[in-house]
C-alpha cells in the first residue's frame, strides 16, 4: 500500500473533480481510494507515505500516436512534404536499420515520454522485422504501458480469401505471444495500411478478416486515415467515395478502431465516424509542421466522435510531448475558428486522458484517478516560475506547464520518475548509443538535415 | 576572464557559422574571442576554465513582447476577446494593484524568462505608477536586460504642443533617471498608445513630440498595433487609411519603432513597414490564443522587414517562453501556408537572436556570439531524452529543446543561472509571495478564470 499524500487531484473522473488537500491510495497496481489526505491518512495509517506536499496529480497521458522508433532520426524530416518524407527517410530507414536500432529508438522516445507525464502510447505501424523480445523488454524495464500496431499487409499483395487468412494468423501468432506481456503493459494491435497514392493496392478480404479477428481477440485497429489532400483525393479519385466511407465499405471502422490525423474529412464523414462509434487521433503539431491539413476538430467534436491526442514523432514534430499537443490543439483551433472561446483546456486535458483511454478501449482501467482504476499517475510540480501563481489548475497545465514540472511518474503503481529521474534503465547510456546509431543510420541512409549554416 | 570550453557554438554571426568542439572567452561583460577550443585554450591559459562538454551555446533570447508585469493573473485571459481581456482583467489590474505587485510579477516573470534562456526582454506599457526604483533593482538582482516602454499618454486627454511637451518632458525625467541604469541592464522606451477602438482619442502633437524626443535621446518607441480586425478596422473608420497608414503619418514609424502584433497588416502596409525600416514584433502563441489574427510572417519577411519573436503574457499565452515562440511561429506559417517549406527552425533562431537584437537597436552588441558583443549566453545541455540524438542542433533547439534543456545562462558576462539555478534572487520567497498576492488581487478583481469543474 501506498498513499500520495496532500496533493490537487485533477481526477478526470465524471464529475471532472478537482480535490485539494488529497490523497490517492494506491495497492499493487491500482488505485483504491481517492479521498481528502485527513480521511485516507487515518484509513491507511500503516501503508507507506508519500509526501507529495502541494504537487497537483493528474492522470497519466496518453499519447495515442507515436512512432516511437523514429527518434534515432530526431530532425531529419523537417521541411519534407509527406511523400518524399515516407520515400525517402521512413520507408528507407525501415528497411537499413537493424532490429536493435529499433529497441534503441523506442527506448529513447519512451523514455522521453515519461519525462514528459506520457504513461500509455500508441506505435502505429511496428515493423514486422522488429525485435519483439526486446522490445517487449525495454517496454518492462522503463514501466510505460504500450499498444504496439503490428503493421500487417498481404505480403504477396494479392488478396484473397486464403491469403488473407495466412497473413492475419501469421500475425496473430506473433501478437498472442506478446500481448499482455510484461503484466499486461504490452497490448497487441493490427496496424493497418489503406491505399493513399498511386501505387498502392487494396486488399478487401484481408480487411474483412483483419476486422473479425480484432473483433474476436478484443484488441483494436490503427491506421493513417484521410491525412492529407493527396491521400483523400486519391480515394475519391480511384473509389468514388469519401475515405470514410472506403473505410465503412471494407470494414475499417468501429469503436475498436484508431483512426489517425483525418484532417481532411468532411461533414458526411464526421457523421461516419459518430455513428460507427470510430475514434480519432489529432495530432495537431506534426499537422501543422508538415502541413498536411488543420483537422476540423470543434466539429468532429461536437459531432461525438471520440477524439484523442498524439505527438506522431522525432521526425514531424520533433517531440514527444503531450504537454505540447494539448496547448497547441487549444491554440489551432482558437487561430482558425477566429474565436478564444474555440477550444478550452479543459477539452484538451480530457484528450489526453479520458479521452486518449476511451481511444484504445480502456475506459474502464485507464484515464482518470478512480478507485479500481490502474495507477498510472503524473505528478506535476507546479510550484516553478512557469507555472505559479495557480489560480486555475487545468489553465497552468495545458497552457504553462512543460516537461520541467513533470516531478514523479507512476504505472501500475510502480515509479517509473522519480524526482525527474528515470528508474528502469540508464538514460546516459541510452543517449550515448542513440547519437552513435543515429550517426550511423544517417550515414547509411545519406541523410543530413535541412540545415544550410556552416559548420565547421 | 571566462573560458567556456568544449561546447558547439551557434554563432548567429553574419556567417551564421556553427563552430564544434569550441570555446568562448569572456573578459568582463564581454565576449572577446571564439574558436576552437585547442586556440582559446592555449591562448588564454590563465583564465577562469568552464568545462561545459557537449553543451550546445546560442546567444541569449530576446523577447521583444513580453508583459512581465502580468504573471500574477496566469491563465486568468483565458477564452476571453481581447476588449473585454483589456476592460474587465487587464485595465481593472494596473488599477487595483500596488507598486510592490508589479514589482513582484515582473520578478516572477522575469525568473521564468532567465530558465527558458531568455536574457533581455521588452515590456510594453510599463505603468507611470510603478516603483522604478525596485524594479530596477529587481532587474539588476536577476542580472537580466529589460527595455521598459514606458507608457506614455497626455494626461489630459487633450492635445496641443504645450500639452504634448509637458507630457513628453514629464516622462523623459523618469526615463532618464532609470535608462542605463544596473550598468546599462536598463534600458527605458516609449511605450505609446495609438487609437484601437471606439472611445480612443489621437493626440497627433503628441505623437510628433514622442517621435522627436526618442530620436534625440536614441531611444525606441514600442506600441500594440493593428493587431485585431476590430483595432486595424477602427482605423481604416475614423481615418479613411489602413493603420500603417495612419502611423506613418503620425510619425510613428521607423527604425527605432517596434510594432507589435500587426497581424492584419495589408501588402501596402508591408511595403510601409520595409520602406521605414519599422521593425514587428511577433508573437504566434498569444495571436493563436486570443485568436486576434494570424500575422503573413513569411510576406513580412520576404518584403525585407525586420521580424522578432515575444511571448506577449502570463495572460494570454500563458508563458514567457521563447522555445515555445520560436517552434509555433514555424508550425502556424507552415499550416496557412500549407507547406512544410514556409518557415525554417534556422529563420525562427534568427528572429529570436538577432533579429530581436535589431528590433532594439542592439544589432551591434547583442543577438549573436562574436567578439565584442556583450556576453549574453545560453548553454544548453541537449544530451537529453528529449534533444538526442543531434543530426542539426538548430532543428533541434526550435523544434525538439524546452526550458528543461536550459542548463545555465550568462547576461554581461555574469553566470545568472546555473545549473538550472537562478542565481540572483531565491526563488521560493518570490513563488511564495506570487500565490499570496496573486489570490489577493484576484479576490479584489473578483476574478475567477474559466474553470468549469467542480474544485472541492
Amino acid at each position: 500500500m501506498l498513499l500520495i499524500n496532500d496533493v490537487t487531484a485533477v481526477t478526470m473522473d465524471a464529475q471532472r473533480r478537482i480535490l485539494s488537500n488529497a490523497s490517492i491510495a494506491i495497492d499493487g497496481n491500482q488505485i483504491v481510494a481517492v479521498d481528502t489526505s485527513d480521511v485516507l491518512k487515518t484509513r491507511f495509517a500503516s501503508a507507506e507515505q508519500f509526501q507529495a506536499d502541494g504537487m497537483v496529480v493528474i492522470p497519466g497521458l496518453i499519447d495515442t500516436h507515436a512512432h516511437a522508433d523514429q527518434s534515432l532520426l530526431r530532425g531529419l524530416g523537417d521541411l519534407m512534404h509527406w511523400i518524399p518524407f515516407l520515400d525517402d527517410v521512413v520507408e528507407p530507414y525501415l528497411v537499413k536499420r537493424d532490429p536493435a536500432d529499433a529497441v534503441l529508438a523506442n527506448t529513447l522516445a519512451m523514455m522521453e515520454m515519461l519525462r514528459c507525464g506520457t504513461t500509455c502510447f500508441v506505435s502505429p505501424n511496428v515493423d514486422p522485422r522488429d525485435d519483439y523480445q526486446s522490445l517487449s523488454e525495454a517496454i518492462g524495464n522503463l514501466g510505460i504501458r504500450a499498444v504496439l500496431g503490428r503493421f500487417i499487409i498481404p505480403a504477396s499483395g494479392k488478396d484473397n480469401l486464403e491469403i488473407a487468412k495466412t497473413t492475419v494468423n501469421a500475425a496473430v501468432n506473433v501478437m498472442n505471444k506478446w500481448h499482455g506481456s510484461q503484466n499486461n503493459l504490452l497490448t497487441m494491435w493490427f496496424g493497418l495500411d489503406v491505399p493513399r497514392r498511386p501505387g498502392d493496392t487494396d486488399h478487401p478480404y484481408f480487411y474483412k478478416t483483419v476486422s473479425e479477428q480484432a473483433e474476436a481477440m478484443d484488441v483494436g485497429i490503427v491506421y493513417h486515415f484521410c491525412s492529407e489532400i493527396e491521400d483523400a483525393n486519391y480515394i475519391v479519385d480511384n473509389y468514388g467515395v469519401r475515405p470514410a466511407e472506403w473505410s465503412k465499405d471494407n470494414y475499417a471502422l468501429g469503436s475498436n478502431v484508431l483512426l489517425i490525423n483525418g484532417c481532411q474529412v468532411t461533414p458526411l464523414e464526421i457523421e461516419i465516424l459518430a455513428e460507427t462509434g470510430t475514434n480519432l487521433v489529432h495530432s495537431p503539431v506534426a499537422n501543422m509542421k508538415m502541413a498536411t491539413g488543420i483537422l476540423p476538430l470543434v466539429d468532429v467534436l461536437n459531432a461525438g466522435v471520440n477524439v484523442s491526442l498524439g505527438t506522431d514523432g522525432a521526425l514531424n514534430n520533433n517531440s514527444y510531448d503531450m504537454f505540447s499537443e494539448m496547448k497547441s490543439a487549444c491554440l489551432l483551433q482558437n487561430a482558425i475558428r477566429q474565436s478564444p472561446t474555440a477550444m478550452t483546456a479543459q477539452t484538451a486535458l480530457e484528450m489526453a486522458t479520458v479521452r486518449g483511454a476511451k481511444a484504445i478501449g480502456r475506459e474502464d482501467d485507464l484515464g482518470s484517478i478512480e478507485p479500481n482504476k490502474m495507477a498510472d499517475l503524473v505528478l506535476l510540480d507546479l510550484k516553478q516560475v512557469n507555472t505559479y501563481p495557480i489560480h486555475d489548475p487545468v489553465s497552468n497545465i495545458v497552457f504553462s506547464a512543460n516537461a520541467r514540472n513533470v516531478h514523479t511518474v507512476f504505472v501500475a503503481g510502480r515509479k517509473v520518475l522519480d524526482d525527474g529521474c528515470i528508474t528502469g534503465m540508464d538514460e546516459a547510456m541510452v543517449l550515448q548509443s542513440a547519437q552513435e546509431r543515429g550517426e550511423k543510420i544517417c550515414a547509411e541512409l545519406k541523410l543530413s538535415g535541412s540545415n544550410t549554416w556552416p559548420v565547421s
